[in-house]
């Protein structure tokens, strides 16, 4: 098999890298592990800055996001048994974020690429990428019980954090820089409508708690939980009674209850790879980058980079210049730290630390009370969180 | 003795303190445990907020702060070998700091109370606070050889982190928040011209550095270093070339050398006492909590701590409400605790942790970067170093 661009992995990262390049006139294959029902059913991210809507809209694959997608102008902090909302288009100049599942996105891009895309292709697990340094890359994938190559111009590894792209890379050309968190979050699926309109984000003594939702009858909660937890430790009841204790308010909000159709724990990572590209390989997504999920920044940091990727492609394929794709690296990682300090500022503002001491749980609150008081540090926290600048 | 305000120590708290119950015809003693030479000497902070200076010059204190004071109206941060301006007028609207040594206010206001103010007694080690819980406070202490008894009708601990005013706390009634830091600062006073007319905060991998002044022909420059650092074991020559290499820049900018005439360790610590007030006893300044040198927090917290107690002791003997005394603690403890932040982040923003990862030093250039690209950030920086409000 041969093609120009190989793409490892079909999440968000890879399909709408194919998308993109397929309305660039540039051929792709992808590649995907799994099969199609459990690629559309992964539970992931749920939040789409401004700027990934624009380019899910631009690149055609935003016809059911319009329509079903939640529009969200702000988000609450609760602390201190207080709310506080962050007015998100008044600090940032009309910007706001759209509730629309990864799931979704993920189904909305494999339908259009089956429709109008190249090879896509499921059940064919990828086994490793050779040749990254050569003029022909290759990836060696084994497709219904027989292994094959992939004959490519370039690589793209959008393999997620376990994927095989980012082994690929000599140990002296990269560097990594990581760190774990010591609590994970339960998330919870409910079939009750959410009990505000808005992602409330909870700091509470006995640790974080999160509401948010997928569409207007279903809520997804979140709890701070130690790592490592089951998740079926935790009986429905008692997850009703620790997020009611964690989002009380002294005005009388109230949680509403319904029944818990999926339960689940996601640990908590910060990581970077450097440099996202060797030769003609070349990372994207979570194969080159995981942020705790506090700050909602996954999904759209994986559209950025390949927003800049195929960009970066398409300037090569029309000029002939290697500008913008030797320069892959740099652009992506400016945004991707830019991000990965505001998730991890997210995540030490509102989850209590198991050796969190009295001062720390002060410094917490003296931050979330800057917030709610200086509009300099709501501006800076709104525009963070509506997104950076794409490319 | 018997005075209506007894006033322990003759730090700027003290000082102004009675300087300010003066003005408002409030009788007071201040009690000093050391020589008037020792007090008008001992170098600490030399940033003073808009507000603070607005308070000294209505005190009548301002005159030759005027006259010899430096407006400040930025800073400069440095890292990556790259400088980066903060204009604090352009982001807080109007707002500056004056670099003018707190060794100075001390000598303006010593001068003052002797003048006339009223007693101000140097070697008169106050020994223990009694009663504080009776109408009738009382403070005991040595005075040439002789113990003695100062009785008031309200006594404020001006006297330090370790002065005695804080240990009449009864265990039950307070809580202590603290964090100590594995680093220090080496500091140094030259003769010679400061080679920036702003202070320079750098950021290095070797550790911070800060470049600082007295006057138009005195540097103050620092160093981080371990805690438990001899200030002996580094040479003159080992000071300059290490402040060298910490603020050397890509674009050629020089560090002028000069003779030394002073060297000192300082340790870093935060602290916080609360409450502030147990009965007729109130805290002010460090006696109540502690600041690393980083954010120039500490003596404007000090004056924003008696700014509040003079207007709640004048209300009181005005109008008979004990409606301000008795929100004292709580009104202070909102901008300390701001300032605790604002230090803990200047700090953890430019000094190297002993443990730090390469994830961590990362974080601090990414956090660099936003306030060098982001207004909000930036002004959030700014709108604290020019001091939040008073009272």
């Amino acid at each position: 098999m041969r093609t120009t661009v190989g793409i490892i992995g079909a999440g968000p990262a890879g399909l709408l890298l194919a998308r993109l390049l397929h309305r660039a006139g540039i051929e792709s294959v992808v590649l995907e592990g799994r099969d199609r029902a459990y690629v559309e059913q992964r539970q992931r991210a749920g939040i789409l800055e401004q700027g990934t809507v624009d380019v899910l809209r631009a690149a055609g694959a935003g016809e059911r996001m319009d329509r079903e997608g939640l529009r969200h102008d702000g988000i609450e902090l609760r602390f201190d048994r207080r709310r506080h909302r962050v007015d998100f288009p008044a600090l940032t100049g009309g910007r706001s974020v759209t509730v629309y599942a990864q799931t979704e996105v993920c189904k909305d891009l494999i339908a259009l690429q089956l429709k109008e895309g190249g090879p896509l292709l499921f059940e064919a697990e990828a086994l490793a990428v050779e040749g990254a340094e050569s003029d022909r890359p290759r990836v060696a994938f084994r497709h219904q019980g027989r292994e094959d190559v992939l004959e490519c111009d370039y690589v793209v590894g959008c393999d997620g954090f376990w994927g095989v792209a980012r082994q690929a890379f000599p140990a002296g050309v990269c560097r990594v820089f990581e760190r774990s968190y010591p609590y994970a979050w339960l998330g919870i699926l409910a079939d009750v409508a959410p009990s505000h309109d808005e992602l409330v984000y909870a700091r509470h003594e006995r640790g974080f708690a999160l509401l948010s939702m997928r569409s207007p009858a279903v809520s997804r909660l979140y709890l701070q939980v130690p790592a490592g937890t089951d998740a079926e430790a935790w009986s429905d009841g008692a997850v009703w009674d620790e997020l009611e204790r964690r989002f009380e308010t002294d005005d009388g909000w109230r949680l509403e209850r319904g029944p818990i159709t999926q339960k689940s724990v996601t640990p908590m990572r910060s990581f970077v790879h450097e440099p996202m590209r060797h030769g003609r390989l070349f990372l994207a997504g979570d194969a080159a980058h995981i942020v705790p999920p506090t700050g909602a920044k996954g999904l759209n940091l994986a559209v950025g980079d390949v927003v800049t990727l195929a960009r970066a492609l398409a300037h090569e394929r029309e000029t002939g210049s290697p500008d913008l794709l030797d320069a892959y690296s740099a652009t992506c990682l400016r945004r991707i730290w830019q991000a990965e300090r505001f998730s991890y500022d997210m995540t030490t503002l509102l989850h209590r630390a198991p050796d969190a001491t009295a001062f720390d749980a002060r410094l917490q609150l003296a931050r979330l009370e800057r917030i709610a008081s200086s509009r300099a540090a709501e501006t800076d926290l709104a525009e963070a969180y509506t997104g950076f600048p794409l490319g």
